[in-house]
């Protein structure tokens, strides 16, 4: 498996994407039908296109078009309309079914689409499709909102069969990235060339997702809008996926998480939390999210104190079950807590460490809890005063 | 029902307190065996005192200890030897004995307790124990830690029997202040001159506790020492309680947990979250609880935007039952959304005096699920970059 820098572009798919002021739009195509995988959002107020979308995927595929800048959340009958019309207007550009349209949106909940606006910028976008690098640069940067930086990862890799197949991925998500869901988070696009068998795609995004966007939290507020969405087409002529596709797969989910992450809302420093020998998975998922969800730990790894008491209330608190007693703490390399002997009291060479460890821009923290043999990494961020500004700031 | 100024120091109790520094220690005392009923933090990670509390509150109890600065956390065997040792010197200066104590911490997790020091404030306070009212203010202001001002509140009620009696209460805390509770929250110790039969005394004080603290939010971090303390001494001479004397509990434990939320650490501004119309009372409490400890409704009040969006999508997230499409939605008593319709589009007068009424230093919230008949009010604050300034401070 090796890096490459064309992002959704992926042989067999082309992409372009606009952005004036706050409002944007995205294409993603495909040269031809394509298997489609989605998931979407648990929060019980689903936007307009996730419904849409969710009919759209049971058949084949062959776009994706998104919008920035209006969420079309909350908007009734009024707002699945749109959400079809967005879908014609594209599918009249491409010169494919409507049904083949996946749509999706991001930004404020409950006002209706300006439709005037995205059919202006669909049909510019739409003549501008290329399957260039900086054309799947282009969709990731129309899809943004609260991000600083436009969110792209692409692989390839060698199935052991021994047919090259690519994988790419734009994704984005500062905000209301969330730690409670069991299927989806924020927008995400991923494309293959490889052909990935209908009974098989489903569970290989599930797969991926599970270990990278629903291990990711910001700020705890799970959307109304996520949506994690892989097309497959085929065109690799590969007739199996295996191993090596999920590692791929997995490692670019993966790496997309971390930007979203890196580049949350205020966020200064990036964090990773191992817990281990865990019970059961479920419990090192469980631990793992809790510590990254914290505002005491988020605001702590931002001043640079290591107030490990607040890392173990977390995990307290989490509802994984454990001794307390038999928990080791690191902060990085830098041993806390053994076997829940404290080491790191005032004035002992470990807190010195710590506090050296903890200075850097990427903190990775390690919990062994000694109570069986799961594991789990949460990513998240550190939390800043500028997280509460850009919160803050009048946006209704 | 009426309002008093004695605190802790309700009819047969007397107090007292001392705060050095950032370390401080509160007695209060009952003149005669109290009935004692204890709850305590939920937290697979259980402070030293909460442990020795819970064996002493199984039988009658003449006096509570409680220092500050140290929360005697995730320290061990030595934690209880220390925290045995509270009582024991907290008993030879009351003369009573030592399993006759309840102990509680507040402060820093995993330090050993300075013996020295809490001895030394201990013998002090004992020498100025009194039933005066400023003694309770005493009290309240040596359990302090990131607190502005001191919590205390006290009511006289009149039974159904014509027999009177009084309930007085201290609490502490301002952050790691959290929802997920069920059996505590923060140190609060509350005294009644009444007499509470041993059967009754749980329900009463698990009824009240229920709807005030487990209600209350402000970061959503649940601690280590958590406890919440009644003691009920009978001089009032009455033979049983009734719905006066729960009326009078709960009223003391809500202002109690509205005065916490209002001190919360950077707050600025108190939010009342009210879900009516719930399918069930849990579905009426999740709701409400998800709004007041989202960080997006949080940070937009604190920034006086009526981001109504966020609100509907905390309700979305928090596990309820409920049709989006039925919701009702008011800032104060301004209606935003009605039965699903969204009233508060731009520039509609709706979203103007919604501006308005957040833009007040208490706002009050409230969601019609319309989904039956079952509701709950959740406390809670905003959330300002002083809360994350606070809480990046040095303290390990």
């Amino acid at each position: 498996m090796k890096e490459t820098d064309s992002g959704v572009c992926v042989k067999g798919f082309s992409a372009c994407g606009v952005k004036e002021g706050k409002k944007g739009i995205a294409l993603i195509v495909s040269e031809k039908e394509a298997q489609c995988a989605l998931m979407i959002t648990e929060n019980k107020v689903k936007a307009a296109p996730l419904i849409v979308s969710k009919e759209h995927a049971k058949g084949k595929v062959r776009g994706i078009v998104a919008n920035s800048g209006n969420a079309n959340a909350y908007t009734g009958e009024d707002g699945l309309k749109d959400a079809k019309h967005m879908c014609e207007i594209a599918a009249g550009e491409l010169g494919v079914k409507a049904e083949e349209v996946i749509v999706a949106s991001t930004g404020v909940i409950g006002r209706r689409l300006d439709m005037e606006v995205i059919s202006k910028q669909i049909k510019k976008v739409s003549k501008t499709l290329s399957g260039k690098s900086e054309c799947s640069l282009a969709a990731a940067k129309a899809i943004m909102t609260t991000d600083t930086k436009p969110k792209m990862v692409s692989v390839k890799t060698t199935l052991k069969t021994g047919e090259e197949v690519e994988i790419g991925g734009i994704c984005k998500g500062a905000g209301m990235i969330a730690p409670h869901l069991n299927h989806a988070t924020m927008l995400c696009f991923l494309t293959t060339n490889a052909c990935v068998p209908k009974r098989k795609i489903k569970n290989a995004l599930e797969s991926a997702v599970k270990q990278s966007f629903n291990m990711t939290v910001i700020d705890g507020d799970m959307s109304t809008n996520d949506m994690v969405v892989l097309l497959a087409n085929g065109t690799a002529g590969n007739s199996d996926i295996d191993g090596n596709f999920q590692e791929a797969l997995d490692y670019v989910t993966k790496e997309l998480a971390k930007k979203i992450v890196k580049d949350g809302e205020g966020a200064t420093k990036y964090i990773e939390v191992r817990v281990e020998n865990a019970k059961s998975e479920a419990d090192a998922r469980k631990a793992a999210r809790a510590v990254v969800s914290s505002n005491l730990v988020k605001t702590a790894v931002y001043g640079g104190d290591p107030n490990w008491g607040r890392i173990i209330a977390a995990i307290g608190r989490s509802g994984a079950d454990f001794d307390p007693a038999k928990v080791s703490l690191y902060i990085e390399d830098v041993c806390l807590v053994r076997a829940g002997k404290v080491l790191a009291f005032a004035d002992t060479p470990e807190l010195k460490n710590a506090e050296r460890a903890i200075a850097s821009k990427e903190i990775k923290i390690t919990a062994e809890l000694n109570a069986g043999e799961h594991s789990a990494t949460a990513y998240g961020c550190d939390m800043s005063p500028e997280y509460v500004r850009i919160n803050a700031e009048y946006t209704t």
